[in-house]
C-alpha cells in the first residue's frame, strides 16, 4: 500500500500531445493547458498538430504564441525550446469546419501513429491524445475504431486495458463499450482477471505502489448478497481474484459495488476493479468532474486523455475547458518520473 | 421545477418510529437520534418497541431515559409526552443475542404492523422504519421478504417503487433486488413508466415541487450512443418517456448514466429515475454516505429508512452512528409538513 513520491528527476521528461480531431476542442485545450506555467515548468512538449489551428485557438483566448515550429519529421529529443509543434503542414482545414471530416480523421490518426513511433524511438516519455473523433477516423478509413485499438495494435499488446484517475480514485473496468445485456456473453474469468492483473503492474510501474491493495465490485446488486441474485459472483469473479491472488496480487472482493468506491476514497483500497462501463465511470465523473483521466493499461509505453470528447458543440467558441487535459498531461509526468525513479531504484 | 417550503404547521406531525430487529442497531440509533434536541423539537414521536432494549441502549451511550410508556394497543394521538414508547412486552430478548432469531423477527414485524394500522387510523402521520433482518423474519415465518413489500401489501398498493435521497440528489429505481443479466426479463415499458410516474407524484405530494423535472437514465454505456451499444434505449426507455410526457409529466431522457447524476446535483434535475439498483445506489451511496434515506413511493402512507441494515456486528457496542436515522426522521417529518400545507393550500 506505500506510495513512493514521484520526486523530480534532473532530466525533465519530455511529453508528446497529440491534437486530436483539429475540427474539435482539440487545439483549444492544448493551447490553454500549456499556457499554464505550473503545465509548463514540469515537463518539455512536443505538439503533433497544425500550426494554424493552434494560431487560431489562441487569438480567440488571447493567448501568445509559445511554441516553436519543426517539421513533425525532423523532431529530435534534445530540442532547445520548451514547447515544440511537430507541424504537419500536408494537412489543411479551414478554421469554421466543426464537424468530422475525412481530412480531420487522416490528420488526427497521423499526430497519434507519429507519436506512437517518437515514443517508441525514445524521443518521447509518454503521449497524451486530445480527443479524436470516431466517426472522422470511419470517413478517413482507419481501421481502429479508437486510440486504445490504435495503440494496442501498434504496440503489439493483445491485452489492454482501460484505466481511469480521477481524484482519489483508480479504476480499471474488465468491460466497457457493449449493451450491458450483452455483457453476459463475454463476462470470463479471463476477462476480470486481466484487468486486475494489468491494474497492479500499472500501479507499481507507474504510480509508485509497492503493493497495490486492489478491490474488485461485484456485478450484482450487494455483489449478489450470497448467491441469492445472480451467481457471477461465485462462478467468474471469485475465480480471477483467487487466479491473481496466486500470482501475488493483493486484490479481494467481490464487493458490493454502492459501497466500495467511497471505501477507496477513504484510503481501505489503492485502486478498484469495475465490471462494467457505467459501474466504474458513474464514481469517475462523480468524483472529480473537471479532473477524470484516461490512461490506456498493459501497453508498454504511457498514453493518458481527457475522458472527454471533440465537443464540436462548442469547438471554436473559446469555450472549452482545459483542465481534464491538464490532469491528463500531469498524470503523464508523474507517471513518466514514476518509471524513471523505479528504473534508477533497480539499478541501484 | 419550484419548490415550496415546508412551512412549520401549528400541530407538529407525530411520526412513528419501528424498532426494527430488536437484535440489530435499531434500539441504539433511535436512542441516539431522539436524543437529539433538534429532533426532538421538530415532531412528537410513538416509538413501536421493547423496553429493555431501549434502555440497554441508552445506559450503553450515557443517555437519560427521555420516553413514556403505554403499552401498544392504548396509544392514541394526543399523548402528552413528546416521546412515548408503544410497547410491547410479550417479547423478550437477551440483550446479548445479536443474530437472526425468530422471536427478533416477530417482534420487528409487529412493530410494522402495528405502525402501519396506527397510520391508517390516523394516529400517525408518519412512519420511520429502523432496519429488520430478512432471515429473523424468515424465522418466524413472515411471509414477506421485507418491509417494502409488507407496506404494499398492507396498504393494497400493487403499484410502488423504492426512492432514495441523498444529500442534493433524490433517485426512484426502475427494477432493485435481482441479478443484473435477469434484468433483462422484466425489463418493460411499464417497468420504467412506473417509477417516473410514482416520482413525479410523491415530489409533487411531499416534496413540494410543484412541476418536478425528472431525468431519466439510460441502461447501456452512453446511453447506448444512438443505437450502437444496445437498443433498450430506443425499444423501452424512450416510449416509457414518451407515455409519461403525454401525461403531462416534465421528464426526459435516456441520457448518458455516468454524467446524469452530477448534472442533477448542479441543478439541471429535481430527480433520477435510474435503471438498476447499482446504477442508481453507487451515486447515493457516494454523495451523502451517512445520510442516505430510503422512501417507498406509490403508497398511501409515508414510511422513511436509513438506507443501511442491522449491523449485527457492531449491535449493542454503542458505535452505531444515527445519522443516516436522523435524515430519515427529517424527511418524514418534511414530507408529512409538505403533504399538510398541499392539503390546507388545495382547501383554500
Amino acid at each position: 500500500m506505500t506510495q513512493t513520491n514521484s520526486t523530480t528527476v534532473k532530466n525533465q521528461p519530455v511529453i508528446g500531445i497529440t491534437m486530436g480531431d483539429p475540427a474539435g476542442i482539440g487545439p483549444e485545450i492544448i493551447v490553454k493547458a500549456l499556457s499554464d506555467p505550473n503545465i509548463r515548468k514540469a515537463a518539455k512538449y512536443i505538439i503533433f498538430g497544425m500550426h494554424e489551428q493552434l494560431c487560431y485557438a489562441a487569438d480567440r483566448a488571447e493567448i501568445e504564441p509559445f511554441w516553436g515550429r519543426l517539421p513533425h519529421e525532423k523532431i529530435t529529443r534534445d530540442m532547445r525550446t520548451k514547447v515544440v509543434l511537430a507541424e504537419y503542414d500536408e494537412f489543411s482545414l479551414p478554421s469554421w469546419i466543426n464537424e468530422p471530416t475525412a481530412v480531420s480523421g487522416q490528420a488526427s490518426y497521423a499526430f497519434c501513429n507519429d507519436a506512437i513511433y517518437a515514443a517508441q524511438a525514445g524521443l518521447i516519455d509518454g503521449i497524451v491524445t486530445a480527443p479524436i473523433n470516431k466517426t472522422s477516423w470511419h470517413l478517413a478509413q482507419v481501421k481502429w475504431p479508437g486510440h486504445t485499438e490504435l495503440f494496442a495494435s501498434k504496440c503489439k499488446s493483445p491485452r489492454k486495458a482501460m484505466m481511469f484517475v480521477s481524484g482519489p480514485l483508480k479504476i480499471a473496468l474488465a468491460t466497457i463499450h457493449e449493451a450491458l445485456f450483452d455483457v453476459r456473453h463475454k463476462f470470463t474469468i479471463g476477462c476480470v482477471h486481466e484487468p486486475i492483473d494489468l491494474l497492479n503492474t500499472a500501479l507499481k510501474e507507474y504510480f509508485g505502489y509497492d503493493t497495490p491493495k486492489i478491490g474488485v465490485a461485484g456485478l450484482n446488486p450487494h455483489a449478489g448478497e450470497n448467491g441469492q441474485f445472480g451467481d457471477e459472483e461465485q462462478r467468474i469473479i471469485s475465480p480471477a481474484i483467487l487466479l491473481a491472488q496466486e500470482q501475488g496480487i493483493d486484490c479481494s472482493g467481490p464487493y458490493s459495488a454502492d459501497t466500495l468506491f467511497l471505501r477507496a476514497i477513504r484510503g481501505e483500497f489503492d485502486a478498484i476493479v469495475a465490471m462494467y462501463h457505467d459501474q466504474g465511470m458513474i464514481p469517475i465523473k462523480l468524483v472529480a468532474p473537471d479532473n477524470a483521466v484516461n490512461v490506456t493499461i498493459g501497453i508498454p509505453i504511457i498514453r493518458t486523455s481527457p475522458a472527454h470528447g471533440t465537443a464540436f458543440d462548442i469547438a471554436g467558441k473559446n469555450r472549452a475547458n482545459p483542465d481534464s487535459l491538464k490532469s491528463a498531461i500531469r498524470t503523464s509526468i508523474n507517471m513518466a518520473n514514476t518509471q524513471k525513479n523505479n528504473l534508477i531504484r533497480t539499478q541501484a
